[in-house]
């Protein structure tokens, strides 16, 4: 029995590996994310029953591909160990939640959006592409820490000051956060401004300064990080560099010293006439 | 009769060479555009009818110079080969179509304005760039197709949770998307946001996850775009740097092959006379 | 006696040093600055006392902490030559100001929410950070000042030709100023322009040669800090390999002298023997 | 005669370069910007004929200042070869434009407040700092007439398709190309396409595909002029790795052609014996 479990799987390997296969997830997994867009359209009639059976047919075919991928592996707890694998598991499983009751209706909905992130894990340009992106954050983390205590502080400082002039702007550290970001983005941020300097002329320094600051350690930030994935590009280079530069130095080398041998040589001769 | 044609070949090839009718080319574009800016003025009386006979001596211009183009080349086939030919080819045609019908009266209208872009196709400088441009287009495919995902899974989302709310901003995946798109520009997202807010208190947590995710995956896209071009800069300056390198290397390598002959030569003598 | 205090300060500097020391003082700077955003809510009875008593813990936490390393120091002069130690003694000192008074209570709060700003002279990764950003800011001085003359000269005229229009944008240098920082930010910039228009047909010319004026030099600004930064690390970068190369010259030197050197014996012996 | 002229020129030359006199029309400078600021404010009574006093006075210490600099060239017309020079000498003689004809009272003011740019002629590093932007100008030329032309294309075309729509916004090609700027600044730009979409609803794509545009136009603009002062910098940089490298080449070469000679000595020495 052994032997015919070991030669069902050898063909889900074939299976998985098969380049028909996985264009047609691709396409499925498309198709999934056009139906989502086609649901958020009121449709009636025959049209909504068909997409309601189509959606059925997608999560049956995903629960269907994992288990493909999940049994094709040669130990089945590997297969976790792939973070991508757990992402497309941990989406194929939660999309099997009914969409009827009329309680989670709403949420599997929205979870079922999520399937279209399989393209992220199929695609292997995309998954490369997500990496380089997280791997661009912890550089990004101290400076993030110093953006957030300026918010904070500036937002304490705005709750404390304004929050008396106008609640809805002002009214607690989360809203006055919420407001700071506003701000940040430009949005409307002089209707903010003139509404404050009503009752303190002088606020507009809060704002400015708030302004000057934010886009200051922001541009920072964003030199930090050009600078750094160039740093990475020039170690790489060098590393090139220093390897054929070492190369010709050790031909040098290798001729000196055989110069130095000949020199030896001749030396030798001559000084064994001497004699 | 083969001699008379090929004559009068060789003389639209020193027309169309003509550096003076390649000037009086690019002032014809030039002027052409500005007939376009000036009919969207309201004129009458006789400079409506100017406006008009000097809109049709320009397309009877430019269908001249096409035809010369044409027919200067050894070949008449040749012409469709250059990208650029096509391009001009197929404005001058497309401008033939008559302005007089009411129906298609804007459609021609709007579709002389594109002659200007013959500008484009007639200035060397100018096509230069428009290459490179497109060029710099493919690297950024795989962050573009990321963006649109992420656009896609927020515009779905949003129309779920929030198309009773608004229907005018989100009522399906289309109206969505353009939403996002103005709340990736900042234009007055607050307006959205707060709309929602009062349904949903927590909603402004989908805007300045998108917001970041956006800003976050466009700076990489910009910083992807810098570095491609940079690092291309680098490879053609690294190769006259190794070419460089390369002529040194040889001419240390002719030296001391030199050494080793003179050397050998006077290990030569010494030994012959050792005999 | 003096002994006894020499054993007491040991003790001090080894407390200061404790890493669970450091750890609690860095809880204890976030727990205040939660407790900053708390009292921004409106909170009653048990918990407004709570806050209070927490608050006042904390003024008397930070003062024993700062008694501490003051002492600790060998001179305690030496202690205020650090600008970051400096900068913790007052910020530590002016939230001892009493929050009672209602005159002061206000100044008192807001002076309070700077302790978090302690955080960044307890973290040394954001204490390198501010140093850096710090540094990034002479190279802008000039920049800046061109800026401001560009500022103050649209400023000027600004409120001499719309001073009359709306005084509320434009009615002296001051609010002028103002209003040109919101046209920069292109905050509802249009608005201000269509209203200066209705007097001044042309003063868009105004607008649009400040917005392009202040990017262009902007975008400079920008480029030369990026071009700054990049040339300080390939001067580091090229000292390290001018040294690397420094010592490959130094090691073909000493080789093509010990050459000379062998050399040089050859053709003594030769010599020798001519004789 | 001839040598009184000589003395006098020379103690003007002394003047002009002494330190003090350079550093007081500075703080002149300066103060006349304060006071053209002042002048924004309305003023009455004994302050009002103070500014009118001082505002003279200034101008004739700047008229006093540009003929010491002016008679201390040794060829009064070398003056004006220098630009600055030019710069300078206009803003002083347009400044003498009486200020009190009501007609001409607005012009002269405005003139007036040119007189802070002399700032910028007089600080050096200010002088340097807008050559280099001068530089860094033509570099933009062809990619600025590219974006012109597509600003020139989609203004007909707005204006053709959206001119009765609203003809504040579209009315003609000039209005319309301030719209698009408007647009291309995303300052309220979601207003004027919800307006044209009421009649024509697909005209999302020409806002869309003018944004996209002018985005990755301006985009490439950026990295093009990054890109231009780093290659000028990195060929700078060559140009020392060049002649250092050569300086060492050189140092190899010599070193080698007297091993050379000596191993020839050598050879000679020997062959000489060999008869």
């Amino acid at each position: 029995m052994s032997r015919l479990i070991h030669q069902l799987q050898q063909q889900l390997i074939d299976l998985k590996s098969n380049k028909l296969f996985e264009v047609s997830v691709i396409f499925i997994i498309i198709f999934s994310a056009l139906l989502t867009g086609a649901k958020t359209y009121e449709v009636h009639g025959a049209l909504d029953t068909a997409i309601y059976w189509l959606d059925n047919f997608i999560t049956v075919f995903f629960l269907f591909e994992i288990t493909i991928r999940l049994f094709a592996e040669p130990r089945l707890l590997d297969f976790f160990k792939n973070g991508w694998n757990i992402f497309d598991f941990v989406i194929v499983v939660v999309s099997l939640i009914p969409i009827d009751g009329s309680e989670t209706a709403l949420i599997a909905r929205l979870l079922r959006v999520f399937r279209l992130l399989r393209l992220v894990s199929i695609v292997p340009q995309l998954r490369i592409l997500i990496n380089s992106l997280i791997k661009a954050l912890p550089g990004m983390a101290y400076i993030a820490l110093l953006m957030f205590i300026i918010f904070y502080i500036y937002g304490a400082v705005g709750s404390f000051m304004f929050g008396e002039i106008n609640p809805t702007l002002w009214g607690n550290i989360a809203i006055a956060l919420l407001t700071l970001f506003r701000v940040a983005t430009f949005e409307d941020w002089t209707d903010v401004m003139y509404e404050t300097m009503e009752v303190y002329p002088l606020s507009w320094i809060f704002y400015l300064t708030f302004i000057f600051l934010t886009a200051f350690v922001f541009l920072n930030m964003m030199i930090g990080v050009i600078l750094d994935v160039m740093q990475k590009e020039q170690k790489r280079y060098d590393q090139d560099l220093v390897e054929q530069e070492a190369e010709e130095v050790h031909w040098i080398k290798q001729e000196v010293s055989q110069l130095t041998n000949k020199l030896d040589k001749i030396e030798a001769l001559l000084q064994s006439r001497e004699k």
